[in-house]
């Protein structure tokens, strides 16, 4: 009964049906830090049509405490992420990884991928030039991250810079780090979703138009997301579907109250949602006071996971070190 | 009917009300750039009472222009603030003035403050030292600018902070510069609220405890604020009135349904808002996405307004011109 | 006998020679606030090779008042610039300009690039969608701008990073901002050098390796640099320099003295300026205390300047009026 | 025969001396990392008056691990940090501290106060209300922090500012952190001082004229600074005195050449270096290019050193935790 708005997160997405060709979903939890893992697999045009997301493999992992200051919990976390990016792209020895930090770094939870980017080792120019230092040298890959920016900052489609980018770079594996628009407030900042699909038009803060896969770059794209926001369309919308059918549940069906509910719904929804954003329309969005806390440990927490995930001599014994 | 919810500007909580004892409120408009200018004055405690506001003078400037690059409607708004602080406050030929811009520099909506502190023309390190360059040094009062911080990065009250600094200054005028909750979604971003009853409790983004007047400080406070979000529990709550209320006055007074939407305002609005919002509670804002762009043109504005407020030698003409 | 030490300002390096086949220099002064503007034509490869600078126009205007809180003077002085760009380089009507903030933002005096890019008018995108606002649609030209960061950064040659974005929007020209290494420190911060003649390898404060002209993007390339660093080892060789010569004139020459004075200019200077700055070797810089300042009013002034002469619709009397 | 110019630090204005009355020097070697710690007690005036500094102990910690990414060597130096901090002052065990970043956060150098604030935990606020988080909370002290600015910025001498927040928290200690200016390139960024003799007049990169100590704060002070740059003229002056001594030393006593270099010394050597440093005077500094990762790290390693020493719960094994 819900409209079916779109979200960035397939398990979302994939919650919405039942057993369906194309789609599998299964879940871990390790319920000692409240980690739920959850992994789908969409293997075919069905699939895909019916998410409404590309093919390919799409990771989540979900706790309360990455919304909270507890290290030991990030640490966990930490190890799994970087595991599970590994399964995601298999590297070879020596390909050069290019991340980028997708995103306004003027805007606190748009600056997660920027963030994320000041954080991570980088060592491309140290590996061609063999100046690595620290006795790492043998394990380090090369590595260099970019932060393109975005449309309204730099008159360019953001994809437009990347590509130009990996076309001089020509990089083994692209990974694309972007703060993302959840569906539900329950699951802002404590949700991290890693993908080989790439990055999907629409997606994210900024309403990026544009698509950053293997198809548009060339080379295979990592995306990893955290939703940060909530767009508030989508929150009101939610909240009235709620109420509604909550009175809808409690009237009779076939009765005068039911009937108004039911055409309530779709004819004054859209209508209300409008009248309240004006005059900005759907270009609102919810998010925490603390965000900017929040931010800064997410950031930390993406960082470390791919420091260990894309350099050989970086271990998890090493978390906080390289940053 | 509707809930009462809490808010900085004195006029929407004047608007609530009809003709009443102890408060004004009188309207001008220049209509050529849609500015309405709203004064209330709160002149006895039965007003303060009502309106939840210290006695005194607050001064609405709405604009929609507010919100766009428009230099030139920019420009006569400026004109018009710095009368308006003018009129607010007379000050003595050689009072200093300390303006302090209150709220969080790392979250974007929370940084108008900081903002403006950074943008407005310190002097009086060099008006002590005989050093004012420029040919302006005859026109030039003393201001000094400090931006405290908010709590949960000094692990100080805000209010603490300022007093000390006061203490030592001895200023003849406090100028609180600070970034609103507005009710209404409409009124972010293109409303100015100035106003001689200094900062209040619980105003703002970040759930400020400090008062900020001349009983707390020793010295006259003017406050200068602009909302730059909304709580997201407003959002929702105002949501839901709108299409009660609009349900209600389709159905039969006394019919079912209509005593089942009047129970369902009491009763189950809160329940909801604070299921929709988990694990949330009440700290979540809202805001445009254009957030960074539209509040650096708003510490613009205010930063001119107040330095041809203050100093006697910079006039209309020299906007942009001390940033 | 000085020490031949690059330059990257071709007004210095031309101020060694007398006249010579391939470099004309012309200069004209505006007393009234103290700049003097300077050309440089270099014109064929005997000027090139003698300079150590390509062949093309370098234009130089030197003013103490660009270090000074001065806004009529800079008003001026800005007027003077955008004169000067449009007189170095004839846009076509449509062509698209790419302004590249070259430098490191985290370093102050490496920052201004980054910050002028960060207050110029960026429309490419407006343009393309019909959105330009303000009524200045007809007169805006599209103009886009990126700040590429630097290797220690990114992990990528700055130079490949400009030339992947130039190869997808192809603009008509880049205009390429960078913080320049002066020889005098009476330069610094108060010399602004323009040029057709595209980044040089080896310039600025950075150790820049990039060169960036048509050659190798394809595009024609207008340099806007300012001096704002003095190498540490330049200004140590220079004060010997400048003791030893005037030991060396109170001399007889013939003495043992003057012999002496005389070999030790060459023997030791490098010995001495390598012991000095230890463990640094060539990796010092010397700036003044008050960079933040200046370097923010060098941003807003090459930034106007860019308005005026990219924008037909923008003019002087829009200073400040876009940043 | 130097020039006595001033330095900020102990060891180096008591390494110009050898056994003196009132100060006495002692060292100690790790020498698998390179660090050297020495310890300056001046016990009278005597000794204060000839090392130009107050009563009080110095410990000064020189490694050059410090200016590179060795993970390892750091988080032994933290160790001995947070041990000597111990060692300087003994708290009470539920003394509330204000950790106070004094400098620039504009300019890179100066700005190694502010960003080592933005790392120290901040625990003051969440103590009072019994709010401490993460299964820490007994082992936890008050801790607050500010960054007060400096005089161009706020228009108000730093040290009113502080001693108004200590009037009003007054806490039990104050910890102040500043860069410093080092007489030496080669102490640049390699050598960290703490004393209990407060922060000095004249010292730091801003030419800080205030003097924050027991007697004008009312509570101990205990200073925490590295010198991050050298003054340009320090740097030129002792070049010289370098080149002139070499030269004196060859030559024979008595000659014509020994008297010239020796009158030469005094009168000349100011002309020139003001001669050199026009229009600045005094207000250059020199700095590594490298400047924005040092600071970085230095203030990483000073935060999580003043994280272990003030929190009983927090231990070596925390490093980088609650950064």
């Amino acid at each position: 009964m819900r409209t079916n708005i779109y979200t960035d997160l397939a398990m979302e997405a994939a919650s919405d049906f039942g057993e369906i060709d194309g789609v599998s979903m299964t879940s871990e939890e390790h319920a000692e830090i409240g980690l739920v893992t959850t992994t789908v697999e969409i293997s075919n045009e069905h699939g895909a049509a019916s998410l409404r997301k590309p093919i390919g493999t799409y990771i989540t992992l979900e706790s309360q405490v990455l919304m909270e200051n507890d290290p030991d919990a990030h640490e966990f976390i930490i190890g799994e992420m970087a595991r599970k990016i590994g399964r995601l792209h298999k590297l070879g020895k020596d390909d050069t990884v290019l991340i980028v930090g997708l995103g306004n770094w003027n805007v606190t939870p748009d600056a997660l991928g920027p963030k994320t980017v000041a954080r991570v080792l980088v060592t491309r120019h140290l590996t061609e030039t063999d100046a690595v230092p620290w006795g790492i040298d043998d394990a380090v890959r090369p590595v260099c991250a970019v932060t393109p920016g975005v449309m309204g900052i730099t008159g360019i489609e953001t994809g437009e810079i990347v590509r130009g980018i990996v076309d001089r770079v020509r990089p083994g594996l692209v990974v694309a780090i972007d703060a993302l628009a959840a569906r539900s407030i329950s699951r802002i900042n404590c949700t991290v979703q890693m993908s080989n699909a790439g990055v999907n038009p629409g997606a994210g803060l900024g309403n990026k138009r544009m698509e950053l896969n293997e198809k548009t770059l060339g080379v295979p794209v990592l995306a990893i997301g955290v939703p940060t926001v909530v767009d508030a369309a989508t929150l009101i919308n939610d909240s009235l579907d709620y109420i509604l059918d909550d009175m809808i549940a409690q009237s009779d069906e076939g009765s005068e109250f039911y009937k108004t509910l039911q055409s309530l719904q779709s004819q004054e929804k859209h209508a209300l949602i409008h009248h309240t954003l004006e005059p900005y329309a759907g270009n609102m969005f919810v998010t925490p006071k603390e965000v900017d806390a929040v931010i800064g440990r997410l950031a930390n927490i993406l960082a470390n996971a791919l420091n260990i995930a894309l350099h050989p001599g970086i271990t998890p014994d090493d978390i906080n070190r390289y940053l």
